[in-house]
């Protein structure tokens, strides 16, 4: 990566600051409400948490079990029969994964077969664990005595998915068989390196964040220290000798060129990068050790402010799955891992809970509702591993990958969307996502029941009622999305290019409420008690976005964005040509629901100058033309389409296709 | 491939015909008059063969000897020192191949320095031969028990090139040393194989057609039979276990499906088929065998009415180096390797001479100055191995290749170019190339002095003189070519649009004079004297050329062709943009010399309807511009470009670029 911009200055010392400040009295500002004390009724997101339980669920589990031999591999170390390892070696990770999705899919739909399948396989995990606690097929399979050889191998990143399926499993039923397998996991890992004094770099990391769960639900605290332990691991030069030190990659790869607290730039694989700091957030959190942080402060505004596609989705290339040089965000060919806008997710929830900031929810609500919800089909069985804002006609999703992180990721995450909508503290409740949805907080005084009504992302209606309260006088804290104060998301490389008249709107009881801002949050103070109505009115005008100009492959294009959701123009066409259009600056948007249409979408559609050939191929003409954009996470899902978000504001050159095979 | 047409009906049946009658008196209807016996004095062809000598071969010299371990893999072998071998197994081929060339360049133009060279290099390949003959520096430094092992590992074709050039140089120098280790190597073959009866298939062919030249340079029957060998193992099952069998390129990747005599459809690797088939004709032709005629008849219709390109050039796919299905020939994917074009130029003369028929002149003619040429940078040092017919400013030329085979190709094709201007039987000569030379030819009843002068291919008078002439009464066929009479080329999947008036002048000491049309040939039975001067016109108007609908790649698209030349825009831009312009059915072409461009073409230009941005970009306009097309040969000189041979006559769709890095 080039040299970067330096003088984060003011903003960035503002955060040291506050972030100093508040490390006298605990890091952490808000705890998150667990999706389990959430109960999620909403016209957007129940239909799809129902399709993941209902399909992708199964789906995953039927490639795991049946089609891949992912089951089979632990079944084989059981038998002792000497049998080979199939698959890749990453391969035991997507069991995890989807028996986490299954974990927090039993949370919301307790379902007694699928937890018996659970239990199966929970089972067959169990079997494969070796006595001393080392649980891997492909090692087992394939010579036990070349464990822990080399970094790549992703040994503790599968890891780190069983411990996290097991606290999950463990928090939904109670058993705690997946969790003292998880336990005795860790414990191996502890006693092999840590307790030895040995180092150690796990070459993709996930297992520090999953030890943190692990110390969260057991207590122990050893966990917590071994998590920080692996971080610590890393920007020493340990991994000398580790694969990607020997290849193109590089320790830059996995974030091993400097030291987590030292680092300030976005670099390397992309999932890996999320992973990586999200658990540094937890820990920092957890130990309440600022140093996490600042390297975190830096390293989020190198990635919102310069490697971010407007989609939230991050990683540009694909040959190393992560970040290049700064700007550079090609559309066609940008990767955006559905993994990393997973990754997106949860880092920046960590970043929002340690600073009470709303603006890591702006940037994970745009992750969510678009780089991330676009790698699942709406049928629920079909998947992007990457996710790209341009494609010429050849861009499919697929039933299943090679490499199958993404379906499990992005079950795992939808079914636990609960967790992101609200937190608190001692005396106080955010409201970070607008979801329909009921909840009881508990604070300090008292519990508060909190409910929420909305048509959310389709207009920008919430009413909040507070079911009862016994906690008396306490602040609610609801986001004010970025977007809203014409703002694409706050601190990114983006702008709307129309500043549209969109007055927020607060009401209490109907009647108009005084609120303060604070940290991206409207604030309103009150006693509040039972039957309170907050009304909060978010305007959706559709909005004309442009990138800053060192963003080559926009220059001159605008993108569409309405709420939070960023719109593209799918052209389905049998002739496989696409229609060219330029967007004026003037241009009207007009917008409707179409119940209809791809599970019920708000299209945006505008009449434009369309730039086609003459009837007789011999000449071109301009003439006005409709033209309809649809959400970006609903692409794909009506077969082969062209499709691009940043559409021509202003044309540098035309290219004629004599035919559709024009080549 | 798919199933093909199977009715060549009328056409293929008098062809066979000809051939059955024919093979009463002997096949050949004439033999070449070998470049050594012409004196090219050339304004086109003279600098080309120039730059061969003195820039080309030396790279050749350069990249074999010092910075490649071409040569250095002879010496280890003669070192015995257990060294290992370097580079890939068939780089001895591009020792043997420069070293043709190098003997070429001697007859053209004597160099002691250089003829020291070949010597120094024919002692270390005598050097690394071992006793009982085999000859192979792959196989004998990495494990000579391992030779004959595996079909695919191109030791006959190793040994096939070592064979011709053995009997290049020793046509030139007549020095035996080389020719006596080709025999050794030959004979050790024929031990090892045919005397003991057992079968062995060519993973690459090409010692087929050096058998014939070593059995006509030597008088040995042997080498012909075992030419014969080569061709009879195809085809019946005998490769079954050779790598190309287990692999996804099956037996029709090198033509072992089908026994040759049986072979109807062109198939697999393009280079290899062009050299079985230039075998197969020589073998054929020395054996007075129609079989093998009948099948190529079959094969060249497949070849050039469904999988050729209008520069000539073959192969249209990269990932087998070859054929695909008929009429899929895409343009910027185009492979069309030089090698597979040299090919074409061999194997087309050699259907010229078995027939008689100019149409496979002015195919060798159209692969020659197009698919061929094109091969070769104008400074002789900067090669293509793949020639597309489109670029989007992307594709540059090389100064090497790790599969070096095209270099020494074309450079032995152009210092061999005077093989293939003049042939003749006992009583008749044929004019076959309008290139700037002269010759004697040695008649049943006395030889002919000929000179020939002309500005070919920039215009079409060609003006032969007789300069002397003991023969008398003798019939001079002189090519009419199929371009003249608005047939692109005999026979092709291409036609000309326009129908222009270009009536072929043909006149002898100033007066229109008499001529049969016979197989593509005007025949003029003369008593010839000295100083008779017969004159050709040959009209050049611009013609624009259309495609069969069948190359959906070519639909509504033209191609301009001027003479043999096939031309094409190229767009220097730094901008990076191309300018779209469209071909109107009435356009009209002018034409210049310009000599200071591109070391001298004609170009042509046109005003045509440019489609393109208006200042602001806020629209799309329609002016008149002047495009200028050069020869397809001479792009690529001047930097990247974009580059289109096919240019749209009419416009389906229209694709607007917002940006430079639009993508």
């Amino acid at each position: 990566m080039k040299a970067k911009i330096t003088a984060f200055s003011a903003f960035t010392a503002a955060v040291l600051l506050t972030v100093s400040a508040r490390a006298q009295q605990g890091l952490v500002k808000m705890t998150p409400v667990n999706f389990s004390q959430v109960q999620i009724n909403d016209a957007f997101w129940s239909p799809r948490i129902n399709t993941v339980t209902t399909v992708t669920i199964p789906v995953c589990i039927n490639q795991t079990e049946v089609i891949t031999p992912r089951i089979r591999n632990f079944e084989k170390v059981a038998r002792k029969q000497g049998e080979k390892h199939e698959g890749i070696y990453y391969d035991d990770s997507d069991v995890y994964k989807a028996l986490e999705a299954i974990a927090y899919s039993l949370k919301n739909h307790p379902d007694p077969k699928l937890e018996a399948k659970a239990d199966e396989w929970i089972d067959k995990i169990a079997a494969a664990q070796l006595p001393d606690g080392y649980l891997n097929t492909y090692y087992t399979l394939s010579g036990i005595d070349k464990r822990w050889t080399d970094m790549e191998k992703h040994e503790d990143y599968n890891a780190g998915h069983l411990i996290e399926a097991a606290v999950a499993y463990y928090n939904t039923t109670g058993k705690r068989k997946l969790l003292d397998v998880a336990m005795r996991v860790a414990d191996n890992i502890d006693a092999t390196f840590k307790q030895k004094d040995l180092h150690w770099v796990s070459g993709h990391e996930e297992i520090e964040l999953a030890l943190v769960k692990l110390y969260k639900a057991t207590g122990k605290s050893k966990y917590l220290d071994l998590a920080d332990w692996y971080l610590q691991q890393r920007g020493h030069g340990y991994g000398k000798g580790a694969i990607w030190t020997n290849s193109d990659m590089g320790e830059k790869y996995c974030q091993d060129d400097v030291p987590v607290k030292d680092q300030k730039q976005i670099e390397g694989h992309a999932v890996r990068a999320m992973y990586l700091y999200t658990g540094a957030a937890d820990v920092g959190a957890a130990k309440n050790d600022p140093g996490y942080l600042t390297s975190m402060n830096h390293v989020w505004e190198d990635v919102v402010f310069r490697n971010m596609y407007i989609t939230g989705g991050i990683g540009s290339s694909g040959s190393n799955e992560g970040f290049t040089t700064d700007f550079d965000l090609p559309n066609s060919s940008a990767y955006c891992e559905t993994c990393a806008s997973v990754g997106m997710v949860i880092w920046n929830e960590r970043m929002n809970l340690l600073t009470g900031n709303a603006k890591y929810v702006d940037i994970l609500e745009k992750s969510l509702y678009n780089g991330a919800l676009d790698g699942l089909s709406l049928s629920g069985d079909r998947f992007f591993y990457g996710n790209p804002l341009a494609s010429a006609n050849n861009y499919q999703r697929s039933e299943w990958f090679g490499t199958a992180c993404c379906p499990s990721n992005i079950a795992r995450l939808v079914e636990s969307l609960g967790d992101y909508i609200y937190a608190s503290s001692a005396n106080d409740i955010w409201v970070n996502l607008f979801v329909g949805s009921s909840t009881t907080i508990p604070l300090k005084n008292g519990k508060v029941e909190l409910k929420q009504e909305t048509g959310y992302p389709w207009n920008g209606q919430i009413k909040l009622t507070i079911g009862s309260s016994s906690a008396g006088k306490f602040p609610l804290h609801v986001r004010i999305p970025g977007w809203a104060n014409n703002n694409p998301a706050s601190g990114t490389t983006y702008r709307f290019t129309d500043k549209s008249d969109s007055t927020v709107n607060l009401s209490l009881n109907g009647k108009p409420v005084k609120y303060t801002l604070d940290n991206g949050y409207a604030v309103i103070s009150s006693n509040w008690k039972k039957g309170d109505v907050l009304t909060l009115n978010l305007p959706m005008p559709v909005r004309m976005v442009a990138a800053t100009d060192s963003i080559r492959a926009n220059r001159n294009k605008v993108a569409l964005q309405r709420g939070p959701l960023i719109y593209c123009v799918e052209q389905l066409n049998d002739a496989g040509t696409k229609q060219s259009f330029i967007i004026p600056d003037n241009v009207a948007f007009s917008t409707s629901f179409n119940k209809d249409l791809l599970n019920g979408i708000v299209t945006i559609k505008a009449n434009v100058p369309v730039i086609k050939p003459s009837e007789d191929g011999k000449s071109v003409k301009t003439e006005q033309g409709e033209i309809t954009a649809i959400p970006y996470y609903s692409w794909a899902n009506r077969g082969h389409s062209q499709m691009d978000v940043w559409l021509p504001a202003k044309v540098s050159a035309v290219s004629l296709k004599a035919s559709k095979d024009d080549n």
